[in-house]
């Protein structure tokens, strides 16, 4: 870190299951801290979180919560973005908002730091950290864009429920409980939180990720389309997408269909391409059965890929599995990492 | 039926999951049974199963197990299935096999009804029910190719551990008590019963079903790949397949990708094209949150269409979610109406 400089960092959000991964990253990276402010809803204002060798009580969020703030992490919810990031920009601090409430600005970068770093140098003051789905798979996809370059993506997800929240961990705690005891089954969260009707995770799947747009796809579907094609620089890029809730804890799985640009490519190749890669690691040895599985990357801060095979028909199509802690790199980790890059690079004051 | 007449039909793998399946939908289906055989390993012999008003006792099947059967339905391995088919025919029963034994022979007609009925018509003797996952996808897919052609298909399934039989089914549920009380996860069966590393399957997913090929597919892939090729007689067909196993106990779900042959299709030509298909139902409904799920199709011999969407960059690219019990139309209702379609059409003796 530059000059042994230290910062105030605020965590908005820092009850939730995002925030509480992002104080653990921050004291598991040693982030150069001076003081760390935990803000939260009204609601959760008082609790006490244990950072470090000290205990924080959280504050209710306010504009005032900002002041003398230079890093602002953001997770609670687009609205409180939408209202509060301005007045932590107001006040001078650079923001990393993990909510989709800015994502698709065009004067907001929206960063992944193996795929788009050099995005973060262009902020003005908000920086958005992508959706966890989209974030692993083009971490994935960048250093296979880079050596073969990259003509369509077709991706399928696996899930974890706690993309939804705590409260939708201890529905699937609940709900699973209840089976097994031969029980009726709640559910109250899932799929949708703020959507009609809500049906049991434990035991079963949801096609439904967010809520439905007019065209049929879901919100997350469309994040994950839109914002690969944004942070990959390739707008014309055909990236098509069905999201699905599954019934596990932690750590998203992908089933990911590429077809390269280039002729020629072998499984070796992009094997290596991925090993080679920063912040991925290659687990592909079907004949030891070694390949990612979200049990394994849980509380892990990289990027999983396995089982790359060629397609059979296809001669520049690919399948791969991309596994990653949905908290971690898809969420605390990645904002986190462009806190770090801001730090690193000097672009926290403009 | 045929002038009321009744056949003598026996069960291989009488206690197996398919097994009880297959006996539950004979008399549910009430198939015109003269006298029903139960067999199973030497194991498993001397158990008590109930049929409609009786009970039945278990039988070790042997090569004279089959004397006077008309029509055997084989779910007990394919060890047993090669072994004793071939015993069962030439003594004059007709075997419809629900293993992988015989699938891909070339003089063995591989069915579902829906699909290739007609294909019954050629057998010699022995009839082979095609794997769970492809059975499904088929189904959902005759409608669409019989209208719009069919040019290319890409699927990622959802499958439930049933699919590996009732020890599997033991597991999730042993796993799963075991995690939600903070205790060690014991994995002794999947992914794959025969093979060398067993993981768990409870809060997890694992890309693997059935053991690796040489190729990096797994068998399982392999099955859903080459049977549909079979099945809807499209040797060309570009046919790509994912296959990862979840933590619930039944019913498959299926995220397919298909491209049609014509120009201009629209997204309620499909609905249309699925609503009116036998066998199949349209739950499709975003705006309602109307769509299939394992636990919902669970118990019900259909298979369940949602999600049917166009693709947002290929004219001709759709998708669609696909979700029947493995159980029923997936085994024991595909092979025992299979066996009804044999008796309607006078299609048993040669």
């Amino acid at each position: 870190m530059v000059e042994n400089k230290k910062y105030h960092v605020a965590v908005v959000g820092a009850t939730g299951a995002v925030g509480e991964k992002m104080i653990e990253t921050l004291a598991d990276r040693n982030f150069p801290i001076e003081t760390l402010t935990l803000l939260s809803s009204k609601r959760s204002a008082g609790k006490r979180v244990r950072f470090q060798d000290k205990e924080i009580i959280v504050q209710e969020a306010t504009p005032e919560s900002f002041e003398g703030v230079d890093i602002a992490l953001f997770s609670a919810g687009g609205s409180i973005s939408k209202s509060l990031a301005p007045e932590a920009v107001k006040r001078g601090a650079v923001v990393v908002d993990n909510t989709s409430a800015y994502r698709m600005d065009p004067d907001v970068p929206l960063v992944v730091p193996e795929v788009n770093e050099g995005d973060l140098a262009n902020h003005n003051g908000i920086i958005a950290n992508p959706n966890c789905s989209t974030i692993q798979m083009v971490a994935a996809l960048e250093p296979i864009r880079n050596l073969y370059g990259l003509n369509r993506v077709i991706v399928s997800t696996y899930q974890a429920v706690s993309g939804a929240g705590n409260p939708a961990n201890d529905e699937l705690r609940a709900q699973s409980e209840a089976y097994l005891n031969g029980e009726d089954m709640k559910a109250e969260i899932l799929p949708v939180g703020g959507d009609e009707h809500h049906y049991p995770i434990a035991f079963n799947a949801l096609p439904q990720i967010d809520k439905f747009q007019e065209n049929g796809y879901t919100f997350e579907e469309m994040k994950m389309i839109n914002e690969t094609k944004k942070i990959m620089h390739m707008n014309e890029l055909p990236v098509a997408a069905t999201c699905v809730r599954l019934p596990f804890f932690t750590s998203h799985a992908e089933s990911v269909y590429i077809e390269v640009e280039t002729d020629n490519v072998t499984v070796e190749a992009l094997k290596e391409a991925v090993a080679n890669a920063p912040g991925l690691v290659l687990e592909d040895d079907p004949s030891n059965q070694v390949y990612p599985t979200p049990l394994n990357a849980t509380g892990k801060r990289d990027v999983f890929v396995g089982r790359i095979r060629k397609d059979l028909d296809q001669t520049r199509g690919f399948h791969m599995w991309v596994v990653s802690d949905n908290l971690l790199k898809g969420a605390a980790w990645n904002s986190v990492q462009i806190a770090e890059s801001l730090v690193q690079n000097q672009w926290l004051s403009k």
